[in-house]
Formats: structure tokens, C-alpha cells, sequence
């Protein structure tokens, strides 16, 4: 199968995006592998997949590759004697953040018809926004941690005991979160919130609360992941986060009891099914008198999650071949048709 | 000022685009015009503004016009001395339905960065979809029509007390929606809706409730239209809400009180700003015992709703100096080069 990995974009998580693209080169082993690169400044390149490296992005050097058109249909390089497409299967969207998961990518490929593994673009806009998450998680019956909700221009006024935990809406990875612990904190948190974001979600922190990820997709079936206890330190910053964008080797399940696990999987589901449809996602919840929480939705996980897997590289293929499609909208002009025998003309 | 209409696209409203765009040559008399037609195969092609009339495309004649390549920058004529770039300001969205209020066109928008008029991503997303238009609305404290929601598998069950209203969640132009006045008038009702969508609401009838429609936009002020009593017949069909869209000439005031009237701009504002920002949409509100219940948003109104401003074409001019522009994000490899750093090569 030839999968084309798009990764790059431009976004705060640029950089991790190249790291979870050549992390597939590992994962993604019976695959031929594509590697097309979105530069910060949206022009998208061929990259070639035996010679692929951190240094070629960070050095520029990636400029000397073969520049491509993305149009109907998919990416083409142009050249003397016309434009040829770039063949493949089906395209993952590896861009973390702006652009890959705010929906942006999701419409191209949809626009263009381009056969892709992403979420779709509705469930790309509310779930690349913590607040927007809420809504959708509340509507589906999926509890999630109490918050309140401020704007750049707001009055910073939080009705919340502290400690609380201060994040962007829009971003992953950890870029802008911070913990407070008191009232004279907050100023600080905000100010560097809102660096990043127009507007932010406030959380209680809770001390040591149990955190536990699921990934997931549906091909013809359920294929659900492990579920994980992530390693964690006070809360995972940058860094320590960015860590799960090259890992590739299985870590082991959770020892939790077989009632937390499927309320966590069917936590999962609720909010999967339908909206995530071609997607692979993984879900991050609280666990609080065992009572599951969602936490967080990532759309594009750090390399695909893909080591909370058994079969990770299967469940691309699978997913590949049952791929949600778009509603077959016939056009017609009947109603001109109407005006125009009744006038002769419109 | 050079004002690019695009219209068309792949949508059940195709067709009321193209009637939407022919009414701009009437009431932006004072721009340049150029037209941009979506082929509901999406491609892009330039129509000539002298000669624009409905026949060309139910005929299939467009295609005789030159076709358009979407690129970094804007839309382009490929030819045998290179690509030329079609030049003009600002890019109006009039692309009703999918495509154009899903919030595709937005995205190719931005990620082409071509100046546009339109609601951003996740306005589009969340105003095209009316369960999400719920959740937006009561998360600004706007309030809204009491609901019920269902999926295509779900069972077909309705708490609520006859006469209802079910529509499509995705759809406007009263497309697919029915009244329902009993039970066994349900199962059809339903039918029909799912013809269209996965998904429905379902919202009580409210027998000659008062209905008002606000216009408006931010420019570098408030730009706020008439408040409009629309015309209505037991609920509008297709065919009389589209005569909407080749309205050139403005209507009167709705007769109501200045108390009610502020009401009614407040909500507007509290949905419009900050995420409606750099587009017109019109809300349509319900009234019941002075108390004002947003209907729905139409992020791509018919005809612009142009026929409820005193100064339409200068609003436009003034919006699209006032657009909102993307957030910059400059891209940055530090953890690449401390990882290369400490390991010499990644």
C-alpha cells in the first residue's frame, strides 16, 4: 500500500510534526511511504523517503526538493511537459495543530478528492478547541472537568478555587499551559495564554488525578488500543510531551479493572462515532472515584499513538478501505429552469 | 475596488448561488465586479461579468470559459507563457450550502491566504451546523428554541409535544424540513430529512410566532442593518425563501418597539463578535412574550441580505479593509537542533 504521510504545516507544532512523520518510517514498515512536507510557509514539497532526516527541515535544505501543486485529485509536480500526479493509496494527515487540525487539511483533501485518514473538518473545528470539546462532550453524555471560559479582553475575573490549570482553546502539546496556585499567579499564566491563544479555558487542577489515553479508530470494526497510564510529572510539559511524538515500540496496558476499561472504551465511542469516522484518535480522560472524565480529544495524536497498538500498521491499511464518504450532491437547475420557461429568460 | 464573487460550488444551494451572485451586479454598482464560478465538480472557472446571466450555467456553457487554478496567492489562468494571476481586492464567499458555509471555502482561503468576506473555519463549522448553532448560542448567553436531536440510527423517538418542526442539521433554504402535526405523520417527516442528513433537529411549531431577521457585520464599527419582519406563510418553502436571493431593493423597518429592537441587536452582537468577524450574516430570531430566541445563522445569506442595508456596497469596501488576519506563527526548530546538538545527527 503507498501512503502518503503529510506532516509539517504552519503551526507551533511544526517542528514535532517532522518528528511523528519519520517516526513512521518505523511503524509503517510493509508501506511505501510518500513523504509530502507542508513548509511553514504552506508550499508543499516531495520529500524523499530514503534520505529523510530532522536536519533537512531545520537547515532549509528541504527548499532543494521537487515543489508540488496540490489540485483536483491530488499533488502534482509540473514540469516541460505538463504536471504529473504523485501516486498513492490514501494520504494520513500528520500536521499537528493549525492547519492539520483545525480542519484546514480535512477540506482541502476533501475539496480536491483526495483520499485521507484525518478527522473530517467538523470534527476537526470542535475538537482542535478545548471549549468546543465541551459542548460536543456534554451533547454526547461524556462528563468532562468543570471550567470556566475567558477572552482576550475579558476581565480576569475566575470564579474557581485554586489551584487551577490556565490552556489556550486551540493548542496541543502543552504550548501555553500553566498551573496556578494562587490569585497572584494568574496575571503571569494569562498574559503568556493569551501569547497564543484569543481565548483560554480554566480547569481545577487536581492533584495527582488519574490520567489514563485511548486511541482508537473504526475501520469495519472497533479497533481500540490499549489503554495507557502516561507517565506524568506534575503535568507534561513541552518537552516530556514531545517525547511521544518518535516513539514507536508498544508500551504495556494500564492495571486497571476490566469495569474502569470499558467505561473508558465506551467513553471513546460515544465521542468517535460518527464524527471521527477516518480518523485515528486518541482520547485522554481523568479518572476521579471511578467516574471517567474526557480530558482531552487529540485528532492528529503524536505519531499516531501508534505504540498503544498490536497492530498498528494493519489498522491503517483496514481504515484506508473504509473511509467515510462525502454525500453525493446532485446539482440541478431545475428552479432556473422555471424562472426561464415562465420568462424566456433570466 | 476589484471584488471577486465566487458562486456555485457542489451544494443543494448551487443553484440559488448563482442567482445570489447575478443580484451583486445590481446592487455593487460602484465595484469592479469578477466572477468565480464552483462547477459542482469543483472546478474554478471565470465567468465574464458583462454577460453573467443563469442560462450560462444551466446550459452547461460555463465551460466554455476559462478555468482556474486555485494557488498560493490567488486564482490563476495556466497558459502557454506561464500562470497569470487573476487580480482583485477581496474574494466574496456567496457559495451557499456545502462547500461555502461548511467552511471549506474558508479554509482554502486562508491556507491560499487570498483575502476573503466570509465567516473564518470554525464559524462556518459551527454556524452550518444547527446543533452546534445550539451549543454556540447558549454559551454566549444567547437563548434558543428548546430541542431535540436525532441521528439517522437512532430510534425514532420524540419527547416533545406535537406540532414540531423537523430539519436537516446541515441544510438551509428550508431544504428537507417538514411540520409535523402528529405522530403518524413522523416516520415521512423523517424520510425526507434523512434524504439530506445523518443528522436532525426537532423543535416545537410555534404557531404565527413573531419572526425578525438582523443583518450585520463589524467593520472598524457596528454596521448593523433594518430589523426585518420577513413575509411568511405558515413556514417558508424552497421556492418563496429563494426569491431572498435576487432581492435588490431595501425593504422597511419592522414596526417594533426601540426596547425590543436593542434585544434583538444585542443578541446579534453577542453571536457576532469576535468569531463572525470579517463576514455579513443575517440571524433570524424568534420573539415569544418579548423575549428574543435566536432561529438561526445564516453565515451566507441570500443575496447578501443586501436589501436590508441603506449602504450595502460601502459596507462591503469598509469590511474588507477591516478583515481579520490570520494569528503569525513563526516556525522555529529549537528542539531539532537540541536534539542534533546532543546527538549530533537525528
Amino acid at each position: 500500500m503507498n501512503i502518503a504521510i503529510l506532516f509539517g504545516g504552519s503551526s507551533f507544532e511544526h517542528e514535532i510534526s517532522i518528528v511523528s512523520a519519520i517516526t513512521m518510517k518505523k511503524v509503517l514498515k510493509k508501506s511505501n511511504l510518500i513523504y509530502i512536507f507542508v513548509d511553514s510557509n504552506r508550499e508543499f514539497y516531495l520529500i524523499d523517503t530514503k534520505t529523510i532526516n530532522s536536519k533537512l527541515f531545520s537547515s532549509g535544505e528541504y527548499k532543494k526538493s521537487k515543489q508540488l501543486t496540490l489540485k483536483k485529485g491530488g499533488f502534482f509536480t509540473e514540469g516541460m511537459f505538463g504536471s504529473k500526479k504523485i501516486e498513492f493509496d490514501v494520504a494520513l494527515n500528520l500536521v499537528h495543530g493549525r492547519d492539520g487540525e483545525d480542519g484546514k487539511i480535512a477540506s482541502l483533501m476533501e475539496f480536491f478528492n483526495i483520499s485521507f485518514i484525518s478527522p473530517r473538518l467538523e470534527a476537526s473545528a470542535l475538537s482542535y478547541n478545548k471549549l468546543y470539546t465541551k459542548f460536543l462532550a456534554e451533547s454526547l453524555g461524556v462528563k468532562t472537568v468543570a471550567y470556566e471560559h475567558l477572552s482576550k479582553n475579558d476581565e480576569r475575573k475566575i470564579s474557581m478555587e485554586y489551584p487551577i490549570i490556565i490552556k489556550p482553546v486551540r493548542l496541543g502539546s502543552s504550548i501555553g499551559v500553566s498551573i496556578v496556585r494562587n490569585e497572584s499567579e494568574l496575571d503571569y499564566a494569562l498574559d503568556v495564554a493569551f501569547e497564543f491563544d484569543t481565548d483560554v479555558i480554566i480547569e481545577p487542577f487536581i492533584e495527582g488525578v488519574r490520567e489514563y489515553n485511548q486511541a482508537g479508530s473504526y475501520t469495519n470494526v472497533w479497533e481500540l488500543s490499549i489503554v495507557e497510564e502516561p507517565q506524568k510529572e506534575e503535568f507534561l510539559d513541552f518537552e516530556k510531551k514531545y517525547m511521544d511524538f518518535s516513539r514507536d515500540s508498544q508500551v504495556l496496558a494500564a492495571d486497571i479493572s476490566d469495569d474502569l476499561k470499558v467505561k473508558i472504551q465506551e467513553s471513546f465511542k460515544k465521542i468517535y462515532d460518527p464524527l471521527f469516522k477516518g480518523s485515528i484518535i486518541r482520547c485522554d480522560f481523568f479518572v476521579v472515584d471511578d467516574e471517567v472524565f474526557l480530558n482531552e480529544i487529540n485528532p492528529i495524536p503524536g505519531s499516531m499513538a501508534n505504540y498503544l497498538f498490536d497492530d498498528f500498521e494493519g489498522m491503517v491499511h483496514r481504515l484506508s478501505k473504509h473511509l467515510p464518504s462525502e454525500q453525493k450532491i446532485t446539482v440541478n437547475y431545475d428552479y432556473i429552469h422555471s424562472i426561464q420557461s415562465a420568462k424566456g429568460k433570466v
